[in-house]
């Protein structure tokens, strides 16, 4: 395996671009392949049948790339995915469940935690069932939020119907006294101050793209797959493709990443 | 072409239940094979190219079931790929955009349409254009509303939250003073109380699902396409197949339908 290669990133659409942003600032030194499936997003509501069928043809084009590792950059994707795509394929494949998860676990005082997400991450239990294999004694609170990512797409960031959207949803979490919340979808950090304001200073918000970019970085490291060569051209240096809508995929991701982004190329994945 | 075979009738997911609906109302002795494209939903915010190609292939799947007609029963599809399809296809097809604009312009007074839909139908112009070729001196007032069809999702049908939203998309409308509103999305008849509350009495408001089932029926006929044959099995009339979550769709079915939906086929509609 080449370890100058580029590390592939994927995500149902923009959202995993959160991710990218974290591998860029804690190891600016690799390239990256990102991929956004916005033909066919969003994945939180669609089953694991599906979502696994759609990671598979996604690696299968990463691979075209010769990547040399591969980030799932989206919390459905990684719930339903990861064990069946681990399993054939010869190269290391993350998600950004385990990352998220540990950090939680570590954070928490009184043993409650809480996680939102898409419907597909909440009703997988994911979450649960890998903040347990840690750590037994905690309770997990799980909840669905499917109205944020709409709400957040249309740029309602600091909004009175947002306000009132995350008060419903963070209601009943509110009454089990947690003292950690897992923002389980990608496109929730971008909310994040409604969020803390509502459940109060006294809650830790955890955001697994951060974690996700350090464990990348062990990763590497470990399997000394980390790249030591040349500089790369640094227009060549991250590539960015999608399913479909290339140009708003670029303004969103300028507006996201540290830096212009040139240019998005559109593939047709089903062809993978 | 055998003028017993059933009617295709395709959407994105549910919303084109309502189309169903009305058809099962006006031609009863019709048998309708309907595809929902439920892996790769929503439509409206994706590119032309790339509701072609779906629409394309959910055409090629619908004529394995040997369908004598298709409604194109999504706003967006009707928008981008009727055209298309029309001119490569040996069997009547029609979408849901003609009929509920011939309406509107048959029921304005002060000749100011306004119209609702998704980003890709309002962006297509597809409403301005086809009412303003039936009746030259009509104006007509499009509205993107993104958030309607995940609040129909959410089930937030009479909701605060709801009114908040709807009376913001419906700010400029009203500034327009129009007489006569298209619920351009399928989705958005199950909004009709909220909509019709806001803009007040005077406004009509039309809903194509309605006037595109009394076209298939006129179409059938002056065709020498409408059923004549003995009564067909009840059970096989209505078929219903869709791209993921088929068990969900029967109970979306069963809700918006007229009697039970036993069963909805999964297939895999990237083969087609």
């Amino acid at each position: 395996m080449d370890r100058n290669a580029p590390v592939g990133v994927f995500d149902s659409g923009v959202g995993g671009l959160t991710v990218a942003r974290e591998i860029i600032r804690q190891i600016p030194e690799e390239r990256i392949i990102y991929f956004g499936d916005t033909a066919r997003l969003p994945y939180g509501s669609k089953s694991r049948d599906t979502i696994i069928r759609y990671s598979r043809q996604i690696i299968r084009f990463l691979r075209t790339k010769e990547v040399k590792a591969i980030v799932i950059a989206c919390n459905t994707a990684s719930s339903y995915a990861l064990d069946a795509v681990q399993a054939e394929t010869d190269i290391p494949v993350i998600g950004v469940i385990n990352a998220g998860a540990r950090t939680a676990v570590q954070a928490t005082r009184n043993r409650k935690i809480g996680v939102i997400g898409t419907e597909g991450t909440i009703g997988s239990g994911i979450y649960t069932e890998v903040m347990q294999q840690m750590r037994p004694d905690i309770e997990v609170f799980g909840k669905p939020c499917p109205l944020f990512v709409p709400l957040v797409e249309e740029g309602l960031l600091h909004d009175s119907v947002t306000d009132e959207i995350a008060s419903r949803y963070l209601s009943s979490l509110k009454g089990k006294y947690i003292d950690t919340l897992v923002l389980g979808c990608t496109h929730y950090p971008l909310l994040r101050s409604t969020l803390q304001r509502l459940l109060g200073e006294g809650v830790t918000l955890v955001n697994p793209a951060y974690e996700t970019a350090l464990e990348l970085r062990d990763l590497l490291k470990r399997q000394h797959l980390d790249r030591e060569g040349d500089a790369f051209p640094e227009e060549e240096k991250y590539q960015f493709f999608v399913s479909d809508l290339a140009d708003k995929f670029t303004s969103f991701a300028t507006a996201i990443l540290p830096g212009q982004v040139k240019e998005t190329r559109k593939i047709n994945i089903e062809e993978y």
